[in-house]
């Protein structure tokens, strides 16, 4: 047998079903908020990539070169696809700019539990200006997308990348040594930190005011803690989202996010039911088109872990929808045959979803299949009914059959 | 600027909304006619290419080593990673299984009009019994496909594969050298098939008659010229088809479909609007699971160019779906903003799709603005009017506005 690649995945029917469900929950609610698809390719010149992440995501990523000898990647991620798209094609669009997208990345790393090779993100990104109520309308679209699903139990932290650069900047750490200190805040990872700020030259009063405030989690009322833009900016933030009913988040200062192109409100939510991999949603405000050779523009969105969303709905009891046929079909003996064929393409012309048996069964045989498929009614067309005119219709919820004129199938069957 | 790879595309909202669009119905047919999706990896190990298409595919296909040093490659077709998927793990399916799928598929080669590096193939195979029942349920399938979408235009060509193999077999061909005729008489190069039967010791008359049964084209008659198991084989799919009501098909003995694992029915669609490049459909049946490991079965499918079905719809004046909003909310001042939000917010939870002005521009540029979204309501949130516990809705294409009260709003706006 030829396996799939490791860390890739089949999805059969059922598991299809369930995933597009998903997909079209969250697709319509960004069209519900204004947000409109777009779609980027594949794979991207791994330039893209290396730019946005720096030259090491080459060793996290599938980057090869074409038969033309250039470099290229599978996508990794789709928020620098997307930029690259505005920047080449869509920056005379008419602002704001509302855009969403849905697909497969691929990251190049040992597989584990809910983390593969190939795995699908959907996202948004929103092009503005960087008042709040940009900031907001990313964080309620994806909280909105959140309760739509029907995920029970999840935690939305809503941050600020300033207020941890601004106490750094203000201790006199240069700018280039902030990222690896705020690196590790990142990670929890705090006696390196510490020694990292230490080296930096900081008084430990500020060092411990720094691992403070990376731990500030809680109501907005935490936000007296600090002052500043960044303060007035998360409370503009928080002001939008109670008039837009998005009440269940909070502030957590440590919100950090890695990597260096976010500029101000930063977000995550997490689900709990995952254990320690638990996040399934990133976001905040960020700046890249400038670094793709466009202007700067003021840009906020984010991204959700699909597979990973999909598996807390799961874990909490999403079973997606039941699959069923709505009708069946079945020819008793070949002389019926190819009126039992005429039946068929009538209920598939008028939208009704029609099996038909394709590998001359027994009766018994074919009911069983019926069965197996969830067919909701099996239309029986046997010799003696069809001389008077007639069909047998059987409802195989309700276990009950009888004969229905041939010419009013059709308006039976078309809508119940 | 960084700019996308060559022969990729990049998809802005209208062109989406008009792919999608088209892929929906496509995707609902599939489903009336009992087919589930499925959904397999963007790459897969070479060899499962290699095995069905000779060593000779990786000169047109994206294949490289991933940093374990296996041979992978981005899938250029549907058909074989179905098929290994099937094998894999759905070998114990009830039977039929009907399955069908949608995604991207990758080839090397010189992009040109219609033909991008990154192209979309939506597919369907059916796993069943050889009987006529069997092919003419997918010819069925796409030839629905075909009248769903409003193609005005196509040509649905049926052959069988059997008919020139045999009369090579009986003209004493080497079953080796068969195909290489038959690769000269697919792509019409005469010339060099009778060259190469003349190689093979077939005498004139046989040539003649080999040339001749590859240019009939007709109605079901032209079947008169041949007879054996793949005229009654033809005979039976016509009779279903005819009862499924697809009748606007030829036969056309001519049609080889180029590879060697089909195995009998053979059929192609073509769009004439498209010149040179006009075909959009090809299937068959054929034979692959043997040799990724599996059992033999009787597998029968087509895969349909989506890129250039689109292409064909839009040449004959396919625009898609006009894009609208349902409502733009806009606040006259800052004082309303927080109300303007809730009442957005109110009406996104009813599934209205709304949007709302982020931007704090003027009541002139919104009006603009919302005008360029094609809102078809705005609600005006003005002071004055809040303070009678109403606001304005302007309906945008007949010019009118009045007030409404605040309570009545997501009833008059909910079902227009």
């Amino acid at each position: 047998m030829i396996q799939r690649p490791r860390g890739t995945r089949d999805f059969g029917p059922e598991e299809m079903e369930k995933r597009r469900c998903l997909e079209a929950i969250m697709r319509r609610e960004a069209a519900v908020f204004g947000f409109r698809e777009i779609a980027t390719p594949i794979f991207e010149y791994t330039e893209l990539f290396t730019i946005r992440s720096g030259p090491n995501i080459i060793e996290e990523i599938y980057a090869f070169q074409d038969k033309g000898g250039r470099e290229i990647a599978l996508r990794p991620e789709l928020t620098a696809p997307a930029m690259r798209f505005y920047v080449n094609e869509l920056s005379n669009s008419a602002k704001p700019l509302k855009m969403f997208y849905f697909g497969q990345c691929f990251r190049y790393e040992r597989p584990q539990s809910g983390r593969f090779r190939e795995f699908f993100q959907f996202g948004a990104e929103l092009i503005s200006n960087p008042g709040p109520e940009s900031d907001a309308e990313v964080i309620a679209l994806a909280a909105s997308i959140m309760r739509r699903i029907g995920l029970k139990n999840y935690n939305i932290r809503v941050g600020h990348i300033g207020v941890l650069r601004n106490m750094l900047a203000e201790a006199g750490v240069d700018s280039e040594v902030a990222p690896l200190i705020l690196q590790k805040l990142d990670k929890k990872e705090y006696d390196e930190a510490r020694q990292r700020m230490r080296d930096a030259d900081m008084e430990e009063e500020q060092i411990e005011r720094v691992v403070d405030i990376t731990n500030t989690v809680g109501p907005i009322d935490v936000l007296d803690k600090i002052e500043g833009d960044a303060r007035d900016h998360l409370l503009g933030i928080f002001k939008i989202l109670e008039a837009y009913g998005v009440t269940d988040i909070e502030v957590d200062l440590g919100v950090v996010r890695g990597l260096d192109y976010y500029t101000g409100m930063v977000f995550e939510i997490d689900a709990p039911v995952l254990g320690a991999e638990k996040q399934i949603c990133g976001g905040g405000s960020y700046s890249l088109t400038e670094m793709f050779g466009g202007e700067k523009t003021f840009s906020t969105g984010f991204g959700i872990g699909f597979d990973r969303t999909l598996l807390a709905l799961e874990k909490e009891g999403f079973e997606g929808p039941a699959h069923s046929m709505d009708v069946y079909v079945l020819p008793v003996g070949d002389a019926c045959r190819q009126e039992a064929h005429r039946i068929a393409a009538e209920l598939r012309l008028a939208g009704v979803r029609t099996d038909i048996d394709l590998m001359g069964r027994s009766l018994a045989k074919s009911m069983k299949y019926a069965n197996a498929i969830n067919a909701q009614r099996v239309v029986i067309v046997g010799e003696k009914e069809l001389a008077q005119g007639a069909v047998t219709v059987r409802d195989m919820n309700a276990g009950e059959q009888r004969l229905v004129k041939r010419e009013e199938l059709l308006a039976k069957l078309g809508h119940y």
